[in-house]
């Protein structure tokens, strides 16, 4: 009533962001009346060609600005290594630790039964295609989904479908137990189970 | 590098928001990818528009749709009472209280000469000046600056200020002590000080 519609909206697009709830909302829009209409023009514009100026790689799935990506088309890495993702912001992560080169395949999601999400909903069958088309070319696959019950569930779906398709895959599965930095005390039971199971050989 | 333009100038958009941090951008710019086209457009609209359809009240500072506001339009509110709040979010908390029915005046601002914030910088002349042109209108003051050091400074300012305009008028200063539903043990000595300070007779 007292808010004009124009900060009214604003408010509105940023609530249905997620973890932005109405007084979130509010400040960031009361914020943005402050800000030079240069900024907020800049701001709308990178909203707007957000979707238009990036595409799916159609063989990774990663997001892009061409196809292939430059991860596929990058000769300087092992291409007969692929990690399996959840999500494009996974492999952000990862590039950024610098340990890992080689290429990576994005699911778009998990397997989540409780919110009607099978593996044809996400890009299971294109990975398993891929490993067809290639065959000879891929030597390990790591999958890094996450450490979640669906993401062991998506894991373990994967991991068998591939054994499948083709035995002489190497299977790996991202190491789980205590992330550095960790106190052991407060360590929950799983990260416990999981970090003595995936103890290692000094 | 790996990260698209399109997609890094909206984490870099989303960044400059204050308390958003790096992780925060780029989640919500990967969620975004996943939003319809036509949400993004609404969303951008949104933004290109929050300062062109929006002007500031030249009475209270209060932004809103026409000039004057809403508020100083309304026959039905109190006139003669003044509320002087920080920023305009604050005049949307003391509506929601539904207990304030009078006008209100903005600051835009606190004095922070930390900052370089003196009494010049915010609306605290216009202030004066609106005391000046209806005098015998205005009965009451209610100053609900933050209770914080620059707050209540702001606040000892504009009561000196509007005594020496106009001595007749009833200056008062929002409450302060413990608010509802917290616990004595836990609260600091200045609040417990302004609570005391403050206490009121059954």
């Amino acid at each position: 009533m007292i808010i004009p519609k124009a900060v009214q909206n604003l408010i509105d697009s940023f609530e249905r962001l997620p973890g932005v709830g109405p007084k979130t909302a509010q400040r960031l829009t009361f914020y943005l009346l402050h800000v030079p209409q240069g900024e907020l023009d800049k701001f709308a514009n990178s909203l707007q060609s957000l979707k238009k100026d990036t595409v799916l790689c159609s063989i990774c799935y990663m997001i892009g600005e061409s196809d292939p990506c430059g991860i596929c088309t990058d000769s300087r890495r092992d291409h007969s290594t692929i990690c399996v993702v959840e999500q494009p912001l996974d492999v952000l992560a990862l590039e950024k630790s610098e340990r890992y080169k080689g290429i990576y395949h994005v699911l778009h999601g998990k397997i989540d039964p409780l919110n009607n999400i099978g593996p044809d909903e996400i890009f299971i069958g294109q990975l398993i295609q891929r490993i067809k088309n290639k065959k000879p070319g891929i030597k390990e696959m790591i999958i890094a989904t996450n450490p979640t019950m669906e993401g062991e569930a998506t894991a373990m779906y994967i991991a068998k479908q591939v054994k499948a398709q083709d035995p002489e895959i190497r299977i790996t599965r991202i190491g789980r137990g205590l992330p550095i930095g960790a106190d052991l005390e407060y360590a929950d039971e799983i990260t416990l189970q999981r970090a003595l199971e995936g103890r290692n050989e000094y």
